[in-house]
């Protein structure tokens, strides 16, 4: 039987959201996969903000709930790291135990872009430990975000599938996610 | 029997890293409650980069499995969202259906901190959505982050604590952590 995959990222906020995710979605299900999005365009009225947005959160952990996989896309959003709502999925689903797969569309990594991000002010410490100019130490292992997402997924024989998207490509190019897709359809074939 | 709690949040890169954990470590003990810090200080030495990420990130999902509940320190870091590392803990808490309480230091809300991040210039679409000036949508649910990590908590009867701290004590301003802790020693007693 067909594995369901979770296509967690922040497309969701994209001008051409729906496009983006039913092109991810049609992707998948040419890979033998049954994709589930993100609810967030689907909730039906609610009578207040906060009721809609515990609708999308309670539709969002049902599809996690029953996913096989998730494929995050921690591309880094409004910023240098990647949407806290992935992120907070990406956890969700390395806690259940399901197989795990992300990707990024930037190729420089989470110490660079921290670098970048303080114009290279950043000086390492008395023991070596790289520290921004507020004296906050720079996590330094080569990873595309905090450690606890991509050691994550590495932990559990997930992959990482690093692209490099031009700048106004960022969240439309699907080179990084379709190889990531091909390595996650192949995995859940195995499995 | 005394309940376990994780101390999830940004402490670890703190310049008095060591300092902020055991404060806050010694507050949960005097609620009662025995405190899990995430052990990126305590990790012995490895052969490389990649084993050291994988260790911490190891230990710390440990200690979450091993945890009876999770206080977030939700407050932004490098930017305008939470931690991505402190939001999959957040998220892998919740998975594992064990209590969740947050707080953060910041009292203006995700979407009043996106909008001061593109000076303003945000503007409302057809829908009457609000979008930054690359046309990403802004969430505007009066929530302190991404709706899947504060709806998230409230949907599980956990709480979410404003503080208000001022700029230089961000990271360091324990006032609305000691709320929620109270708040969670008080349902953990309960439950």
């Amino acid at each position: 039987m067909a594995k369901k995959v979770y296509l967690a990222g922040p497309e969701v906020f994209l001008p051409n959201a729906r496009e983006m995710l039913d092109r991810k979605a049609a992707l998948a299900r040419e890979a033998g996969l049954i994709p589930l999005s993100p609810g967030d365009l689907e909730i039906p009225p609610t009578n207040s903000k906060r009721e809609r947005a515990a609708a999308i959160s309670a539709v969002d952990e049902k599809m996690m709930f029953e996913a096989d996989a998730i494929i995050a896309n921690l591309t880094p959003f409004r910023g240098i790291a990647a949407d806290t709502g992935t992120s907070f999925e990406l956890g969700f689903m390395c806690a259940l135990d399901k197989p795990v797969f992300a990707y990024t569309n930037v190729a420089r990594d989470h110490t660079a872009r921290i670098i970048d991000h303080f114009n290279g002010a950043v000086t390492p410490d008395a023991e070596g430990h790289l520290r921004d100019p507020d004296g906050l130490s720079i996590e330094n292992f080569g990873l595309i975000d905090n450690l606890m997402l991509h050691a994550g997924i590495e932990r559990r024989g997930g992959s990482v599938v690093i692209g490099n998207a031009a700048a106004d490509a960022l969240y439309t190019d699907l080179t990084a996610f379709k190889e990531c897709l091909a390595i996650a359809a192949e995995r859940l074939r195995e499995g």
